[in-house]
């Protein structure tokens, strides 16, 4: 149990909107740690000062992050901590991340898009509704390739993930050392020549200023016309206008948008109802509860008997 | 370019309804055979007394094996062959079927259906039409075991596929020694201690005798309630009566049907409708005209060398 014993007692902060996360913390043996969830806002905002260590979802302690006079360390409850780059100018503490967790439900995520679209699942099952028997040929996944922009620690999980099932993957990733199972690596620069080959093409890129737009403008126009566009990385590597334009002028025949630039996808986007398109609400990989508490507890072990961080972010890196 | 050489020329008839078979095998370099491909069945029973060696798919050459006076081989051009043993007692010559080939895609379609079904994928394009953001959460395939009623060739390579993205599996086979992979390995009269572990069940069995009806009556009352059912074997694995009780009682939660003992599924089917069950018309594994040639080929190879054949059906066993 968590205990409040003010000689030994370090406090930890809980900020987060995920389900189920405190319950997981506190059911866990760990002593000599003061657990403070705070009811986002008002809460946060007059605890947040005396926290050396915060756990928090980026965007919602983001806001407070100025008045943490006492912060040294904030574990993020999500692999993207952007939020933390756009609405503070703070470099002063240590910034840890989520990593390992969400590449297996990427993949998962992936995986379930391809398969669905080559098997025509919603076809088949509109055939169903019309107690239709009717078949329609496909792809093997051996014949197919996957582009991967990039290759960190979820796009190799990824990657890992359709070469098991026989798909050929290139990728792209600023460090250009080849990586076992993947075909073909470009670095940033040759981003034309690696859009000519995929079937499926996914973004698990960060957000940072390299990233953003960087699929904008007329740049799908490289890809294959029956190239399919799958975004789980963040949704500003490319402008709403710009996809729309890519589909509308054929250059590539789908899209499977799971991030966006603004969240909830607002009502008026043409992307809903754009023939090709699939959109999900942000759940390729959900925050479960179970796996962000063993990282952070990981990391609090470390942090204790004063050893690195696991998952640091790196200001200048942003991620 | 195949040779219609009387002197040295061996006579292969083609049978079939797959499309690209006969250009597949015309395009291919294979001196002293004569290639004769049959209109189905007017055809066939004129010419099929004077083949040695026919290339068919089961349900077609069936009706004619008895009038094949000099058949010597048929190479079937699928994996099931039980209708040459249904619809004739001949068995004086090698039957050798398709292996090797269905398992991949079977193994695509059993990870589309799963997939498709945890990841709330027609619920979610439902959404997108009424424009709504709206998250449903979800399980991750490492907290999820499959069951497979028939690890064999095919069996192996669905074990195979779904163990590499994290599900652990469970197996049902006569022959009971452990599989590397499969957690554990149920002989066939441990069917009922097998059944109630997995949260989806997939049946990859040839029909025969020992399979026919063995999921019929209550049997899948020992399944979880929160089972799903996979049928790409054959359909006669249970009747269509004990599938729609067992719905019906909620023994499982659900069903995703290729295979029925009768094909097409008959417009009045029960099973179209009822919620939880999908039906796709016997396209898990679609034979593909190049992997069927190349197995065909190598086969020829031996023939013609008096070598034992590859992938022959043992009469005693049924496939």
């Amino acid at each position: 149990m968590w205990r409040s014993d003010n000689s030994a007692g370090l406090r930890v902060l809980l900020v987060t909107r995920i389900s189920g996360l405190e319950q997981d913390l506190r059911s866990r043996q760990l002593p000599g740690i003061e657990l403070v969830r705070t009811k986002i806002d008002e809460d946060t905002a007059q605890v947040i000062d005396q926290a050396e260590v915060v756990v928090a979802d980026p965007a919602l302690v983001a806001p407070h992050l100025h008045r943490a006079a006492n912060l040294k360390w904030l574990q993020s409850t999500y692999a993207g901590v952007n939020s933390l780059f756009q609405d503070s100018s703070r470099r002063d503490y240590q910034l840890t991340r989520i990593k390992g967790v969400f590449g297996p439900l990427m993949a998962e995520y992936v995986l379930a898009h391809i398969l669905a679209r080559e098997r025509h699942l919603l076809q088949l099952a509109r055939q169903q509704q019309a107690r239709q028997w009717k078949r329609t040929t496909y792809r093997q996944l051996s014949e197919l390739t996957l582009g991967i922009l990039g290759v960190g620690d979820i796009g190799s999980t990824v990657a890992r993930a359709v070469v098991a099932l026989g798909m050929t993957v290139w990728g792209l990733r600023t460090r250009s050392e080849s990586i076992p199972g993947i075909k073909r690596v470009f670095a940033p620069a040759q981003l034309s020549e690696f859009l000519v080959g995929p079937d499926y093409l996914v973004n698990v890129l960060p957000s940072t200023p390299d990233t953003r737009g960087l699929l904008s403008g007329a740049t799908l126009n490289r890809c294959r016309p029956s190239a399919i566009f799958i975004n789980i990385g963040r949704g500003d590597i490319i402008d709403e206008a710009s996809l729309v334009r890519a589909m509308d002028k054929s250059w590539i025949s789908g899209a499977v948008l799971d991030v966006f630039p603004d969240e909830p996808l607002p009502e008026d986007s043409p992307l809903w109802s754009i023939s090709g398109v699939t959109i999900t609400p942000h759940v390729a990989a959900l925050s479960l509860p179970g796996p962000i508490a063993e990282v952070f507890l990981a990391n609090l072990v470390r942090y204790q008997a004063g050893e690195p961080l696991l998952h640091q972010v790196l200001w200048e890196r942003g991620y």
